[in-house]
Order: C-alpha cells, then structure tokens, then sequence
C-alpha cells in the first residue's frame, strides 16, 4: 500500500489531533502536526486557520483541503499558489446551520442568556417565560439553508417571518421580500437570524438602519458571514437597549481580534465560527477521496475557484 | 363589578411584576405588591417562593394560588393552614420541558459549553462537532413529560434511547426498563436527561452507584426534581471526569443555597426551576378561575391536596 503524508495545521491542537484521529482509520495515511519534521515532506494538508507559512513549511504539497465549506481563513499564499484547494461540503450541514440558530433561539426565548449571567452572581432570578407560538422568530436570507431554519423552527411551533430579496413561498411561515418589506418584517419580531449569502448588496447590512427597525429589546443571531455585520453598530445597538443580546458565530476578522469589546460584552455569546462544521469523519473522507481523484486523473470534488473564492 | 385583591408575591420583583401585569388585563382584579399596606386586606394570593411570613402579612387569604405546577416552594404555614392551595397546570408544559432539555443537549453536543467558557478568556477555539445522528440520548423517565422528549428528539435526528420502571414503547427511541437494563442503558450515553418522578426509590437516584455506570465525560441534564440529587456525587464525577459537565435546573434545597458549590463550577449551567414555568397570561387565568369557582362553590381546579403535596 502506497503510503502519504497529510500535514493537519487545524488551528488549535486539540481540534487538530481529533482530525488526526479520524485520518488515522485509514491505514494508508500518515497525518502528522505542522511542527514534525515530517510536514516538508507531506503531499497533502488539511487546514482551518492554518499558519501563514503553511506553503513554506510543506513545500511538496500537491492539494489543500479547507476542513471547512468557506475558505476564507485560508493566506493570501494558498490563492496565489498553483495548488488546488477544495473544500468540505457535509450534506448534514444545513441540520447543523438550523441546531444553531435553534440554540440561540432557545438561549434567549427561554431567558438561559439571564439564567447564566445570574449564576456567575449566584443570584436565584426567575424570568417570565414566553411559549414558542408567542416568540416571534424572523429568518433573513430563504435559500438552502434558511429556508431550512425557518420550514424547521415554525415545525416546532414558532411563530416565524422570513425575508428574502426575492419572493418565496414556504409552508407555515410568513414570507417577506424586497427592500419594501424589509420594514415590515422586522418591526414584528422577538429575534432575527441571519443567514444572507454575502454580496455586495448584503455586505455590511446588520448596521445601524437596519437594526433600528426592529423592535426594542430583540435579539440577533447571526450565522451568515462575518461580513455582514458592523461590529460597532452592534454593540451601540446592545448599548442602547434595541438589542437584548446577540449570539454571533462569524465575524468581519477571524478569529475574532483579542481587542475587540465583543468578547466580554455581557449580552454577546461568541462562538468560533462553529455553525456549519463538518464532522471530523466526513473531512477526512473528502480529503481521501479528492486524493484518489488526482491519482486517478479524475475531476477534484469541491474544488475552489481561487478567483471567486467559492 | 365587584373588586378584589390578589397579593402577588412570586420571588423577584421584575417577574412579579410581570404577574402583576398579566392580571392588569383583567378590570376586577386588584394585584398588590406584598410590602404594600393593600396587602393586608387581600383575599387571593399568587406565590413563587413568596416571603414564609405570606400568611402574616396577608391574614384574610381565601385562596392561594402557586405559580407553578409544583409547590415544594411554598412555607410550611400554607400547608398547616385551611386556606386552600392550588397550582398552576399549563397544557405546554410538556413542551417547555422538551424546550429546556434540547437546549442542554445542544449546549453539550455543539460545544456551546466550551465555545462559551473560553469566550470568557478570549479564546477562539474549536472543537469537532457531533452529528444528531452520532449523538446518543438517554431520557430516564418515559411518563408523560419524557415520552415526549424522547420522541421530540428522536424526531430532530438524535439517538434515543429512554429508561423506565416498567416496560415502555415508543417510535424512535429504544426502550429499556427495570434495575436490571439499567446499566445498558447509560453505558452507553453521551448525555443523560433526567425526568423521573419523585419516590421512595427514584430520591437520590443521580448519586456515585448511577454515575459511574456513565461512559466517561457524559453530560447530564436534571429537569426532574431537586431531591433525584445528590450534589457532592454530582460534583465528584465532574472534578474525576466522569461527568463533562451538568445543567441543573432543580436542587434539593431551592433557591440554591449562596454557599453551594455547584453555583460556581465552570463545567455546570445552573438555572432557577424555570424547565416547565408556566405563561404569565396561564397563571393569572387559571386564578380568576377558581376564584369564580370558589365565589360560586364549584370545586377548584388542580387543588393541592396537602398531605401527599401535590
């Protein structure tokens, strides 16, 4: 058997040696860290924020995997290089998008973003609770994936609105479209998930004329693309009371600057850009399959356009 | 119309005045603070761990309403009293407990725990994620509450299994049942959702003797009753890795004692018996209610009978 060396550089060292695991079910791998010698010799990586010098420090590779469906925490060096880059489409991912919105619907419908923020205080605090058919919950952007949210979160018995910039039709859910029911739509909601794709219309839109639409006290999820959201306008947003809290999982830089007041604001949940990962098996699978692909001379799987970025 | 008071005494101001306003909508109903002299002169009281004076302060109560569906809460004067006692039954209650333990089995199988405690830190840090699919439940309690989860959430995807005294059947989730299952049952679990009744055999279940029958580094979740648990066995398989964290929403003395080390431990979620609360709107109808009830002799509705305490 024909033994290759993949170099995992998956940003933090236990997520990376999880990704070694699931490499190490097929015998024909050697998976090794970007700090073992063994790296300038690998043919393949896989990555999700690796080092800047990951070309430098593997020179011989032959194909990146993105152990992620967005390549955008990959260096400039990867684009310009000649290397093809592919990325991670796991079919489950849309189920995973709408866990995660769901949990950050729960979080504040049923007030845990309180509850939580009590315990650090052990404060006892009883909040009133608001049953699901009361709790307004609005989905921006009803392509694959929030149209998936919206048909999944009304069949658990929320109220919900979605918004799309064209119209759509989806079953037990209210649907909006256009810059003229954007009002409209989110004047009426408890809390607004985002899930836009990002383009230059979208870019920047979870901004100050936006947000003032909603009602006082709503909450923001936001699941789409960092790129959509101001940072600043945001936090002026949970400062003067139009937002009760955000739970927000991308941002305009990943990772999240170690400066940036999001981090310890009260009313924000951080979580590292988690939404829409892909299991640690289903990586490495992609990543086998693409290399019997180039073996074979045969077409890669999600490969990336460089000039796109998608 | 003839006028009448409730004193509405339900532990934290902002939710008593929550209760307060939910009565607002109702012409006849005077609600009063407890501190308020009108206090004095009322007639029907609304409680949740109200001021253990409730019957001193307020000697002319005909009627004592708990703001909740159990009424371990109340003092012992309520129950040495003549006064009638009822509680609250809100028909979503099975959905509300369903809306609390997903949101624990997604804290834990999304990682949110951990995504959430190194925010504190600052820290952008990811962890591999678990599919629904992979993602094994185990719901003890297959009653009217736990039938419900266990099929909610085999519904959503995950694997469900569910523990009962007697024999069970339920689409989706693979049933055991009796001390002898017991140890399949949570040997294989990655979380464990507890919503037992409460007797002589299930009182200080969630002890050492279960816990170490837990594959190491479960999860567990306690939406049962406060007195299935033994705290410091909780806490010793937490620090021995046995249990990678818990969220508690029930303890054996509530409010949770300040001093309790359970308020402080980074691996637990504590939350103030708010699993199955009931709706404001709920709680004020279902008083004026019996208050008509009891106006016109009718029985009263979910009268406590004081002697088994429920």
């Amino acid at each position: 058997m024909t033994q290759f060396t993949i170099v995992v550089d998956c940003n933090d060292p236990q997520y990376t040696r999880e990704i070694c695991a699931a490499f190490a079910l097929f015998p024909e791998v050697k998976a090794v860290l970007p700090e073992e010698p063994a790296a300038r010799e690998a043919q393949y990586a896989c990555c999700w924020f690796p080092d800047p010098q990951l070309l430098a420090r593997s020179p011989q590779l032959k194909l990146i995997q993105a152990a992620s469906a967005g390549v955008d925490h990959l260096p400039a060096s990867v684009f310009a290089s000649d290397v093809p880059l592919c990325r991670v489409v796991d079919e489950d991912f849309r189920h995973g998008m709408f866990e995660y919105a769901l949990w950050g619907v729960l979080w504040f419908q049923r007030r845990f973003d309180r509850a939580l923020a009590h315990q650090r205080e052990r404060v006892w605090k009883m909040y009133p609770q608001r049953a699901a058919a009361d709790y307004h919950v609005g989905v921006m952007g009803l392509g694959e994936i929030g149209g998936y949210i919206a048909s999944q979160l009304a069949a658990l018995g929320y109220r919900v609105s979605g918004w799309a910039r064209s119209e759509k039709s989806l079953a037990g859910v209210r649907c909006y479209h256009g810059e003229t029911q954007a009002g409209e739509f989110l004047g009426q909601l408890d809390a607004l998930i985002n899930v836009l794709p990002l383009t230059g219309e979208t870019r920047g839109i979870l901004a100050h004329p936006l947000l003032q639409q909603l009602p006082d006290g709503a909450s923001l999820i936001n699941c789409g693309r960092g790129e959509h959201m101001v940072n600043q306008d945001v936090l002026e947003a949970l400062d003067s009371g139009k937002l009760s809290g955000a739970v927000l999982d991308v941002f305009p830089v990943e990772p999240l600057p170690q400066e940036d007041p999001l981090w310890q604001h009260p009313q924000v949940a951080i979580t590292p850009h988690m939404a829409s990962i892909a299991q640690t098996e289903v990586i490495a699978r992609q990543l086998l399959d693409n290399i019997r692909r180039q073996q074979q001379a045969l077409p890669l799987k999600n490969l990336v356009n460089k000039r796109s970025g998608y």
